[in-house]
């Protein structure tokens, strides 16, 4: 695709080329994150960064990956204290804010509200979540993670195992996730949720058209052996009729030190959208694998920063003069621990 | 007036020649906000922008007008979040804050706090709305759309004819607007309102004074054919003391493409200070006129921007070196459709 | 201490030589925070302001500061808006939020919350307040302010005279002070309080130890004579179990410009941490002495945002750069007051 001027709405828009340009883009953006040097080729722009539903993780790292690259950063959170709480269409609200800034990033509760807002808008879009829909940032810097992960063991993602695990009905990133890897080859899924929470049937099907193979499971033991990957996301109870209901599956999809070490091979990836709760009754994954080297929840979230960077140079149109404006750190600048 | 270190809190202390003067720079400023080139004159300067009011739109161009100059922004929204519940005095919050920046735009809910406020502050004070008295920007945002707009058919604001439809009671924009308008000559002033949301009588008083001619109507058809700008406000149904009383007025100040071909010039400008209501049952603009050229509603939005970029450069006495700090824009920009 | 790369998170870190190094670093800032010149050390820069905890004053303070030194500011104000809110723990939020920035600043409303945060950042931590616990930051403006304040009159923090007025109970801000004049010699503390509102025990302990002398008394009027810096602190009725016995106290701790003619020395420096409540029915420093020379109520806010320059400076270790990066200030600047 023609990157500069277009909005990001979704990972439909996607093929493995662009996929490509933006990991190669994501790859340049890595010494900028990491402060061996800085680039000030956004100086001046403005982006506009609407979250008219709170996610401070997204926001923080849209923001922070448009001052890595030079600019200003304008934020408005919450539907209160928006216009669009007194009628106002996302037309108009498009029109009027897109005046203000080079490029938007916006995250909104209601499915396809962003590529509504999109199509009143005079700059570039990119979706930050528009509620039930999609996550596209989320999608890329989880198969942009799981490439790099699995590089380090000589392995591509075209022939690897990915076990997801949890709620598997409700959870966006997996979908999203899913419909990226189907352009890829040869992939052994093995779906691990309550029959309540289990995969939707056309994500299914997409991964079935595409020539993968699918294990379908409710039991975590026994089918985490071959994985090169596991994705866990949360169960949240309250999807269950009721309490007694979600007892049923306490302790079932969560992961600590113990489980991995018997069930998962010793250089299994472990991956989490985040946030994760951690609170003594929770059960997704324990605090005891913090340390683990094939924990990657939080290289997940440095990825993020970098496919957001990519982003904004690539419908900027910057992604070839990044060096150009290229300084030096002057400052004390932690160690890299990726 | 002197600019350069003054507040400005109101269109009362404004003559003719120092409107000029705004709209001069606010002119200027047009090439920076439509990205064809940018300047760095303010960088490293501080706006403190103060909205212990809510109002996206506003806050965002004040930010965005001094992120245009190359500032920094640093923003406080809500009174929740500030000292002004646990009883701290204006003067005290003004003396604290305007250490922390070079000039203040400020919105308050309450009449008369912004001039409170300034008289404690240290750098000057930008009057962002305070509550039912004055919003000085949208009042030289509105002149300077009508001169732009009504330019382009060879006209002047002398001898126009101005229609003022809706909520003409507590409509703090239109009050503003015809103070301004009587610095003018000859104009055909048109109220379009209910009774019980008329023009008050000291704005009609000024009108008159001024020389200008005033028609006062319940009624939209007819009353509009010689209109060179229409300006719509919202009639909020809440003013009324039941919803029966406001069902009377239902769909009579509205206006869509069929109201505005019957009973408009072809190149009567509509106006609206915006956010409008844009759903099924609101009764103010309607969206079938959106694409109409005639429609001004976003280029208000557009020239605010620069008119509070004008403010800023002014306040801080910058105007005259906007071209000393120029550089290029090096990423994509989108084109201009003023 | 060694500051670069290092979290501050409460006054026991530091030691006088340390203290020394930082008033010296934040009278260096002087010039910048006047305007008389500016600097671009930290263009580039990202502080992550992490407010989960309201606080205008605070917040605005650090941010500014650190625009002051050229840096990018990303902003996270309320719990609600927060994963944290979610169950994440504050080891994951500092894990993911701190590759956001390159420094950060935290207030929170739990005790050692950010220390607990701290040991999951990458990235230097500063308190700006954890709930009843401390704010070093408000501890060292205080005794900045006291030792530029006592000089004018020729005097130094050795041997001076302070009286703390109010709630020395529950008053984070006179038990941090009281800690770090304690590394000082031969201080007279008076202490002044409702019985029920008594500076604590272990802090007495401390004072004693340290050499100083104490008075604990009930009662302003005779006490003020001899102090040569006057400490307010505000008490909240709702410490008392009742009206009734709040009301006991009402106007017994207070100040007006006739108290203070009356009971103090001409040049008693008065101070107060902020915010006031400035209402008719409050009880703690009058308006009548806003124009008072000897007020430094607001020189201590002035006096804060140099604080936390040094504090970014030092912490990432550009302490010596602050010339090499200079440049003149080309927009209106008000006039020193201080």
């Amino acid at each position: 695709m023609q990157f500069e001027g277009s909005h990001i709405l979704s990972v439909n828009q996607l093929d493995l080329d662009s996929i490509n340009t933006i990991f190669n883009i994501a790859n340049k953006m890595t010494p900028y994150a990491l402060r061996e040097k800085r680039t000030k080729v956004l100086e001046g722009a403005i982006l506009g960064n609407l979250f008219f539903e709170p996610s401070t993780r997204t926001r923080v790292s849209f923001g922070c990956a448009f001052n890595l690259l030079g600019g200003h950063v304008r934020e408005t959170t919450g539907m209160a204290s928006s216009s669009l709480s007194k009628g106002e269409s996302l037309y108009d609200t498009a029109r009027v804010l897109s005046t203000y800034s080079d490029v938007i990033a916006m995250r909104h509760p209601d499915a396809y509200s962003v590529k509504e807002f999109a199509e009143g808008s005079r700059v570039p879009v990119i979706n930050g979540g528009d509620g039930p829909n999609e996550h596209p940032t989320q999608a890329l810097l989880d198969l942009f993670t799981i490439k790099k992960e699995l590089s380090h063991s000589g392995m591509g993602i075209d022939g690897m195992h990915i076990a997801m695990v949890g709620d598997l009905k409700y959870g966006r990133t997996v979908h999203s996730l899913s419909r990226l890897l189907c352009m890829h080859k040869d992939i052994q899924f093995t779906l691990i949720s309550p029959s309540e929470l289990a995969m939707p049937d056309y994500v299914i099907a997409d991964i079935e058209n595409a020539g993968h193979k699918i294990t379908i499971t409710e039991q975590l033991e026994g089918n985490l052996h071959q994985a090169d990957i596991l994705y866990l996301t949360r169960i949240q109870e309250e999807r269950f009729p009721s309490q007694e209901e979600a007892n049923k599956y306490r302790g079932k999809f969560r992961l600590n030190h113990n489980i991995y070490t018997q069930h998962c091979k010793s250089n299994t990836v472990i991956m989490h959208p985040l946030p994760r709760d951690s609170r003594a009754q929770a059960n997704e994954l324990d605090n005891d694998l913090n340390s683990h080297p094939s924990l990657a929840i939080f290289r997940q979230a440095d990825n993020g920063l970098l496919i957001r960077m990519a982003l904004f140079a690539l419908t900027l149109g910057v992604e070839n003069q990044l060096e150009k404006y290229e300084c030096p750190v002057n400052w004390y600048s932690r160690k890299a621990d990726r």
